[in-house]
This record gives structure tokens, C-alpha cells and sequence, in this order.
């Protein structure tokens, strides 16, 4: 249902990088695709600013229907992104809990009795309504780790209505089976990212369709049988 | 002595704005200044890998002298880029305080004590010693907000050696006059950064060393007059 290209394997190739990932974003919104550009761009408002419109009305920004947000320079950075997509139309990924060991190291700090990733938490859920639309789920999402199970269900209380952006299934360690609490809200409310167990299985194909699947079943559906 | 384009502004044109970047920062070369692409990267390693690659080695990379980095994602996020900045020479700025009102909402909390700032200031400084130079300072910067002197000095405290790009002088409302601490190790161990309250003044020119004298005054030197 979407692709998500990693901005900075464009970057690494310069100009032409950015010229390449535009092409390749037109080619998959002509296929039917959402496009989620996973910038993890963050900075004080003026900059933020900038990389909103950079998202959402120029370059690569009128191809994409989503993106991921950095919060640590705080709410006042976070609202450029809110505003820009609210004129565009687009959805946000903003970091909550990521999925890599040393997330632990600053997410994890406890603050009041809560982990930061909590606090951060409760920073988007301060959005949500912003960018609510009709079926009752907001574009105004977060970026979960299938990783720590856990932590997800935790965030899924503290965001009820967000759309959740789960990476480090596969090759990473998360497991699929582990994510039906961020399924909660329904079966839109989570897109479930796979990138190298995927493109480095024998038959990526297969892969996905299997990954699909328990995906699938563990969202609530009986199992298609394709 | 530096220029420090912000790739926001130049990614908001797309490809082709990144391309005059390079002509940019070609340029700025050429006339003897260091370039810092602040960027404010950060992703979990195998992404914070093609983000330090593309600040180091391809594209603008190989006319970067040193660039921005957020920690947010942990100790394992920062390492790929400090791996990168020790074969080609770079420097690096992780942001620590940033001077924004909006990042005391999360860089601002306490953990066990201290504000997360300091826990983010250690994880820095046990990078400082790979990024060592001759002179005694380390490559292993940070960016410190000028609108929060006692933080400034706090975080000096913590990073002795460490390099401070500060941002915030101006516009933003941050004093020449309080960045006393910052210089403690020595005349070259901080970059005070200016832009808005230099590009929108009546007379950029004059601003500029208005701003130069005052630093070189509060970093220990008789005034210089030109």
C-alpha cells in the first residue's frame, strides 16, 4: 500500500540522488502508491518551516503523502510540519519510540514517573485533532518500534485515534504476531514497514506476501488465501 | 570563518536547490571559509550510516568540513557519523540545548537529577576522545543555544574540550556579552552563529563586526580595532 524511501540513501548520492528519489516517488504514486518520505527532519521552527515546505508543496514535497518528523527540539518545531500538512493534505510520522537498541538511551529516561517516549507521546496527541479526518483516525501519527511490544501498547493508550509507522519487524527482531494492540482502532491505524528482510529474502515476493499476511491475521481478519 | 547553510532552505527547491548547494559550498571553499552543513541528521545506524556518508564522502560531502547531528535516537545512532568524521577529518555538532522556547519541552526534563541536556552531554563526551585534535579540542561538538547562559556553562563543564557551535546571538535573543563560559578552554573553542540579525540588518557589513568584536572582547582578547 505505500513506500517509504529512506531520504538519506538518496542524499548519499548528491543532486542527482534527490533528482533519482523524485522520479522514483512520481513513478509510484502513477502506480497507485502512497509515498512516505522518511526524512526524520527536525528543527527549530524557522528551519522546521523549511522542511515542511520541502515535504509538502516543493521538490519531492507535491509527490509525497506523508513523513517522518524528529521531536527533540520540541512542540513549538513539531506545529510547522502540523500546519504545512494541514494545507496539504499530508499525514506525519512523528518519532515516538524508535526501534533500535540505543533508542533506550534517551527515549527510555524516566521523567515524573513515565518514559520520555510517554511525554513525547502526549506532545502529539496534542496535534491530533488537527489533522483528524473523516473515518475518525488522524493523520497526526507516530513512529513505533515493533521491538519493544510493550512500549507499543502503552503509546496505543496514549494515542488511540493516530495512524502508527512500525518499523524493525524482520530483520530487526520484531515480530508481527506481537503488534495487535496497535491494530486496536482498526486496520488502518498501523502501516508495518519491512525493508531488508524483504529485499534480502530469496524470493522477496514471497516474503512480503508472508509478511502480509500474518500481518493480516494478527489485525483482527480471517487469513486470505491468495 | 564559517558559513553553515541550512539544507532546509536549499531542499525546499527541490534537487535542483541542492545542487546550488554544492556550487555554494564549492564556492565558499575556494574563498578559505569552512563550511558546516547543518542539517541536523539522525536516524537509527544503518540510515545514520547513508546520512554520514552523504556528509562526508559524496555529494556535498567532500566540501563539509563539519555538520549537525540529533541524538535522539541514541548512543548507536551518533556512532556511524563519528565513524565517518574520523576518516575524513569532519567535525561534528550534536545538538545538545538547542536555543528555540520549545526545546525545554523535552531537552529541558529531569532524569535522576539533571536535565536530559546533561545525560545527552555525557553520551557526546565519551565520542570526544576519537575526534581529538593536536590542539587539545575535539571535533566532538555541540550545538548550545546562547538564550540559556546557564546552561551554556553547564555544558562546558561536561564537554571541556569540545568545540560549541552557538546559535541564537540576535534575532533570537541571546547575548554576545553571556558567552563568556563558552570560550573557557580557549579563543577557538566555540562558533557563535548569526544569520537573521546580520542578513536583515541595515548595514550587514557592520553588524557582522559589531558581533565579531564583541565575541573576540568576552573571549579574552583586548579589543581589535580595524
Amino acid at each position: 500500500v505505500a513506500v517509504k524511501p529512506q531520504l538519506a540513501s538518496f542524499e548519499r548520492l548528491g543532486w542527482r540522488g534527490l533528482r533519482i528519489l523524485e522520479g522514483i516517488c512520481s513513478f509510484a504514486r502513477d502506480q497507485g502508491l502512497l509515498v512516505i518520505a522518511d526524512g526524520k527532519r527536525g528543527d527549530v521552527p524557522v528551519s522546521a518551516r523549511a522542511y515542511a515546505d520541502a515535504l509538502t508543496s516543493n521538490g519531492i514535497g507535491a509527490l509525497v503523502d506523508a513523513f517522518t518528523v524528529n521531536p527533540f527540539t520540541g512542540a513549538d518545531s513539531i506545529e510547522p510540519f502540523v500546519d504545512a500538512a494541514e494545507r496539504s493534505g499530508s499525514g506525519i510520522f512523528v518519532l515516538v519510540r524508535t526501534s533500535n537498541p540505543g533508542a533506550a538511551d534517551f527515549q527510555d529516561l524516566v521523567v515524573d514517573g513515565a518514559p520520555l517516549f510517554e511525554h513525547i507521546a502526549q506532545v502529539v496527541a496534542g496535534f491530533a485533532d488537527r489533522l483528524e479526518g473523516s473515518s475518525g483516525l488522524t493523520g497526526m501519527g507516530a513512529v513505533v518500534g515493533a521491538t519493544e511490544p510493550d512500549h507499543l501498547e502503552r503509546i496505543r493508550e496514549l494515542l488511540p485515534k493516530s495512524i502508527f509507522l512500525i518499523p524493525g519487524v524482520g530483520a530487526q527482531g520484531g515480530k508481527a504476531t506481537d503488534l495487535a494492540a496497535a491494530f486496536s482502532p482498526g486496520r488502518a491505524s498501523a502501516l508495518v514497514n519491512a525493508s531488508r528482510s524483504i529485499a534480502g529474502a530469496d524470493d522477496p515476493a514471497r516474503a512480503a506476501e508472508q509478511l502480509r499476511e500474518s500481518l493480516w491475521e494478527v489485525s483482527g481478519a480471517p487469513s486470505r488465501t491468495t
